[in-house]
């Protein structure tokens, strides 16, 4: 049971998205990742969704394996704690994410008097040190103009936080590429990155930028149709939705044969001179390909759809809500080894993802779930920063640290 | 100049967003990655959006500052070619990444036989080894369903194509992950992934999965408001439209300030018996909120706006298209840093982004213009295969491999 990255050990002080899916990344590859936070919870504490007990199922989702620490830094002694446990010795430790803005103590060039070699990874909102959320970053950047259902004139948003996700692994391989630096060169390393230049860069690498820079047409909304090739929705016979998708010339010839339509189509290169083998004709004629597909969907169940073109190898999918998806597609489910179902404290069971590589060199690594918050301040206290039992009994009576169920040991009365 | 991680050779055999992606963003950190395609290019070879010249910006976009190498793989001779690239000696070399659905000479198992420490990472589209695209993920797990204005009865897609971003950051963290475990056992690994895999664990860690095994309500679209607190778009005076944002109690209690809504606040929580300093109630009662702000907002112009919240430190944006986001927003021009305009070969010159992160190492890497097809054909068989300019001449002679500006050395001939 050796996992990949068994042995290093991560230090994260964060919240939100980004920064907590950059430890718990980590913690599910194997690495020892410790949070900390204030006593009260960190700004994420009670983040939604929520569940039935109140209790944040978001903080559970991106905390899990994590080793939890409660800290009242608002105390010099609190400070002090974070600052021994981020800078403890071990040749596989001396890593610290963060979000936080905090500064001061919590500056790369303060911490590193205390260890040389500290690799830190600092997210920000944008490059000018701002708080930014995708909420914010996307109307800047023009993508909720370009979502939405054709001709609608309001801005669409996205309901998942994509440059969260995004900047939270880049925040990974930052660390990695750095501690690779570090073992053949010994030195430590600042990382920096803005969540806004995570989307902006994405925007560019996709070609949005170069787009909107060389091209006379503005892109616009385009609803559910893949863009620049094809790929639609359809209104099955019994209500249900399926998405299919013709970009690869495969994908395109084999929905046409699914579907019987090749004479259609045929008509349709005539009458618009264009050969449907080019994506970009896909593109421009979308229209018209959906017409000649639609009355076949239209007219045919899921049950008798799914089985032939799952036959066939097209690329496709059924439209469904999470809570059917949850409930009708193993791929969500314990069939999927990639989840689990475990017992969330605070909360209850439910299947919970782990990470989705695997590696050949060991077992598959299950998901472990979240900590309470400061589960894990005495262990911690005794293992990484070295501290005697009395020393943490004193801590605990002063208030400085705190754990949902630390007993005081008798020797420290 | 040296950068993070220089030295290490990748090689990428690839199409579409994510594992290209991967290999850019190893190159945008200093690694040498090289790409091969087919002759013809491959299956993104003509991806959208083009420019005017009728060159993928897609393409150049997920392929700055690689290597590429144009193979006839369909030929015995051509498939041992990128076999002998995959697998070319070199501690920091014996890294490939792929999305290529071949099986049989491409297989980790085959490959490994000519280089046993070799690392491969593999993205696939589900964990069963069937393409996928976000198009056909998105709807399978719900997304399309909490997407878009509330009460919209239809499925809304993204625009932006999160999880195939998320899988190749992926790519890259397994990659660093799996050769810092070579580096200390001196074994292989194969590293498999799947892009359904990687949304459906996106899913569970934001909580959405819980909430929907757990809870009664299933969550709705909600439109632009920011999900579980508040955060909502407003018209201005001058027809601009804003997002504002109140995640954190800073947020909120700044908001209120800045739009002197304090009065308006208590009224509505005396009416409500609830505290809006709690961010579940402020989602409850967003609708209210939005109807006290409305009129602040629908009197002022964004130029009377913008310097009040900027110095209340307020989280806002403006909404704006890509093509005035690329005009007025100094984030995506030469301005920042990470951006550079630069000469694309057969395109034109843009504004191009380099890798988000800055490593205090070393400076800034500039982002490099990415190749045409098959401009290091030459130069890749020399140097990482090894041949002499008349066994790659006889190459070129024979069509196995191809470059836009191969000349046919006078030793050859």
């Amino acid at each position: 049971m050796t996992h990949i990255l068994k042995g290093m050990r991560v230090v994260e002080g964060s919240a939100f998205v980004a920064v907590p899916l950059a430890g718990m990344t980590l913690a599910q590859m194997g690495a020892d990742v410790i949070r900390f936070d204030r006593i009260e919870g960190g700004l994420d504490a009670g983040r939604w969704p929520l569940a039935p007990t109140g209790e944040s199922l978001f903080w559970a989702g991106l905390n899990k394996g994590k080793r939890s620490v409660a800290v009242d830094m608002k105390s010099e002694e609190g400070r002090e704690l974070v600052t021994r446990i981020v800078t403890a010795p071990g040749e596989d430790a001396g890593l610290f994410l963060t979000n936080l803005r905090v500064r001061g103590w919590m500056d790369y060039d303060t911490l590193r008097q205390f260890r040389s070699d500290l690799i830190t990874v600092t997210l920000t909102g944008d490059r000018h040190g701002r708080p930014q959320v995708d909420y914010t970053v996307n109307p800047a950047l023009g993508v909720p103009d370009i979502t939405g259902p054709e001709g609608h004139d309001e801005p669409v948003a996205n309901a998942v936080p994509a440059w969260d996700l995004i900047a939270g692994n880049l925040c990974v391989s930052s660390l990695l590429a750095a501690e690779r630096h570090r073992l053949r060169h010994g030195t430590g390393q600042e990382v920096e990155l803005a969540l806004k230049d995570v989307a902006a860069a994405a925007m560019g690498h996709l070609g949005l930028i170069g787009d909107a820079v060389l091209n006379e047409e503005e892109r616009q909304k385009s609803g559910n149709a893949l863009y620049g090739a094809y790929g639609q929705d359809f209104e099955c016979a019994d209500g249900e939705r399926v998405m299919v998708i013709g970009l690869t010339g495969r994908q395109w010839s084999g929905l046409v044969k699914a579907t019987g339509t090749a004479n259609a189509m045929a008509h349709l290169e005539t009458r618009t001179g264009a050969s449907l083998r080019d994506e970009g004709t896909r593109w421009r004629v979308r229209h018209e390909i959906t017409a000649i597909l639609k009355p076949w969907f239209a007219v045919r169940a899921v049950s008798e759809i799914a089985p032939l073109f799952d036959k066939m190898g097209l690329t496709w999918s059924q439209f469904r809500t999470i809570r059917r998806a949850v409930a009708e597609d193993p791929d969500l489910s314990s069939a999927n080894p990639m989840f689990r179902t475990l017992e969330q404290p605070g909360i209850g069971q439910y299947p919970v993802p782990g990470a989705p590589m695997t590696f050949s060199s060991g077992p598959r690594k299950a998901p472990v779930a979240a900590p309470r918050l400061g589960a894990h301040t005495e262990e911690v206290l005794g293992d990484v920063v070295g501290m005697t039992d009395t020393e943490i009994a004193q801590l605990f009576d002063r208030g400085i640290v705190q754990s949902p169920d630390f007993v005081r040991p008798r020797t420290a009365a």
